[in-house]
């Protein structure tokens, strides 16, 4: 093998985190979370031991690791835009888009403000507007587990949460872009250069254009060559291929490269590669699945692995992760009742506010961005952004799940069951 | 995204390869060769686009692609070991063995024979054997795939074939180890060691031993636990690891991480998952397929852009080249005399002719393997030996189809159909 003295163990790492990460997923399940939260918190234990006993492997300093989990963390994302289409997403409506609106809203303003308040004075009014949008983003995943562990997902209140999670997901990503941006431009220049940043919104927002019409229209074409192969197994490398090429693309429109890869996911439809799907005899959902078990939780192990628990267990750091999780989850409550029309505004609420894989992307993105020769975020609020994460998360399913009980919507009984 | 700069580039490089591979794959396929032999082609086509115009990006440099690649030959193994279990190779019987044996000895002495003739005058001696060695392994994933694409995988010739290949494989790999070894120790002393070879190859038979025995017994216990587990997907990142750790214990052996994978592959037997398979609605080899499909053809394109094709065309590298595939054909067009008993030997030597990725492992293996304080293979010998494994991989399906047709074994017509 190339590179042997440091492949096989790498081997035995990847082994260890994938059962640690299993054993994770799997406590959070029983104790009726999702298993998202057990992955972040077995990297954050992870990192600890790591920090304590240096001998114990760095998982947030291997450079494989990070490969790997940030190839996850797109595939999985083209794996959410493969859920949903372009006009599933057109006909979901107004409840979900002024859900979606005022859950990104709310909790973006209240963590503004809750950052503003109880940071020292002096600090830069981009660092709390980037905490607040780091609070913005529901996790669709996690809403969609939830309400299929529940047997909620064809309620109406599910298809809102479900819709608004999806438009979230964008608006979102637009804000990350927006902000990400300003901080950028603030730092070369001063001011805030609307000019610029409208002109970087309109790219990206131009890409998204192009690729949801262009995109569209040559897809069935795309694959209707790649229908034409002889080859048994052409699906997943050639809509892999596509999704990464989008990502790529997006990222030069200055988007994250995950907003490519879930762009390329709604793009794709199911009448596109149907032929390809029938003579396969797998759905391509089916086979991206293994790709995002296998490569995901690295990714959400990583991000724990990136806390410094030390940190976060300062008083005024812990002070601050439990007033922004608060204030998310007020945030996101409140954004139920936009929905209106009859609905149950509690269920849609609390479905939001289980934040996770974008919430975790901006805080990866902020610790990366420099204002004024310093890191935008430093390493305590990272830790407190994450741990309001993780609170909101565990808060999440706990929350939908109660008032799902309560407005009589639970269709599965109390087991929790999977199935 | 961390290290955004460098990885959404990285995202393009990979759609681009993918996309290639497949177009060299189809390309292989309609000319009736294995689509194995077309992403070497494509490889080396790339890596030759790389050395003329070094703007485009180098495959054989990239550290990330080193690791997928990695990572795919890892996972095919794995899955080809799941193919066969323990008890199914014990039947398979004497005349595989007596196959596998003579294809391995005598493509081995033939290329021994043939170098120590055409490499110049004081070249040592395990030179000669390790570019013999190069030629005993037969590609049990290109014979597979010939045989199903014929409908010839359930005459007693193809299960000899398939049985031959298995039993193959590990001699290979244990011949791999062997002549390793041996080299490593002249390296060291000068001679060779047999007390310190006999002491490698036990640590590594012994290693087999314990996974064969100790390991078969506590696979159902393992997968009984995890079978315990409420988690929706636990299969693929639980087998996952078991292959991953079982690598890695190999290697600390000193075998190649691959036969710890493969080894996994043939300890875990159906009835040890099926449970978990059961509740998971997919078999463990379908949950494998997506990450073999999109890993492996990274490895083989690496492979053929590893290869100077400015090297391989000098005409003394060409002419080794032809001459070790011929002599690599012959040798294994003998060995099929070697199952006898009514058995049609010359569909069984084609069958067991086309070299693959445990050949070009050996390549790899021999161009980090120094001797004498040079490396053990210079880049013109190497180029030869892949040039030859390419030759066997693209004449042993047409040898094997026009044999089938010739024995009436043919099952699918001359259309080649993959179906």
């Amino acid at each position: 093998m190339v590179a042997h003295d440091t492949f096989a163990p790498f081997l035995a790492l990847l082994a260890f985190v994938w059962i640690a990460a299993k054993l994770g997923g799997e406590c959070a399940l029983r104790l009726k979370l999702p298993s998202v939260a057990g992955e972040l918190g077995i990297g954050l234990a992870l990192g600890a031991l790591h920090r304590l006993h240096p001998g114990f492997p760095s998982l947030a300093g291997n450079p494989s690791m990070d490969l790997l989990g940030n190839l996850g963390v797109i595939v999985l994302m083209f794996a959410v835009g493969l859920e949903s289409t372009l006009p599933q997403m057109m006909k979901v409506g107004l409840p979900s888009l002024r859900v979606a609106v005022l859950g990104v809203l709310a909790p973006m303003g209240m963590g503004l403000a809750g950052a503003f308040l109880l940071l020292p004075a002096g600090t830069p009014f981009l660092v709390d507007l980037f905490i607040g949008a780091c609070l913005c983003a529901t996790s669709i995943g996690i809403s969609a587990q939830v309400l299929k562990e529940r047997g909620a997902g064809r309620s109406p209140e599910g298809r809102v949460i479900v819709g608004a999670a999806v438009i979230d997901d964008i608006l979102g990503l637009l804000v990350l872009t927006a902000v990400a941006g300003a901080v950028a431009a603030a730092g070369a220049g001063g001011g805030l250069p609307w000019g610029q940043l409208g002109l970087k919104l309109g790219l990206a927002l131009g890409f998204l254009g192009v690729a949801f019409t262009l995109g569209r229209f040559a897809t069935p074409h795309l694959f209707r060559l790649a229908n034409r192969f002889r080859s048994e197994q052409v699906l997943l490398p050639m809509a892999l291929g596509f999704a990464f090429l989008l990502a790529w693309l997006g990222s030069l429109a200055g988007l994250a490269a995950i907003v490519g890869a879930y762009a390329a996911g709604l793009i794709l439809e199911p009448a596109h590669i149907q032929m390809l799907e029938d003579r396969e005899l797998h759905r391509l959902e089916e086979l991206i699945q293994p790709l995002v078990v296998v490569l995901a939780p690295l990714f959400f192990v990583l991000m724990g692995a990136r806390v410094d628990l030390a940190v976060l267990l300062a008083p005024r750091t812990l002070l601050l992760a439990g007033v922004l999780a608060v204030l998310g989850v007020a945030g996101k409550y409140l954004a139920g009742y936009a929905a209106s029309g009859g609905l149950r505004a509690p269920v849609i609420g609390w479905g939001m506010v289980p934040r996770g894989e974008v919430g975790l992307i901006f805080v990866a993105t902020g610790s990366a961005l420099q204002l004024n020769g310093q890191a935008l975020l430093s390493a305590s609020v990272q830790a407190a952004i994450v741990g309001a994460i993780l609170l909101t998360t565990m808060a999440g399913p706990l929350g939908l799940a109660w008032s799902l009980r309560r407005a009589g919507i639970d269709g599965s009984g109390p087991s929790g069951s999977l199935h």
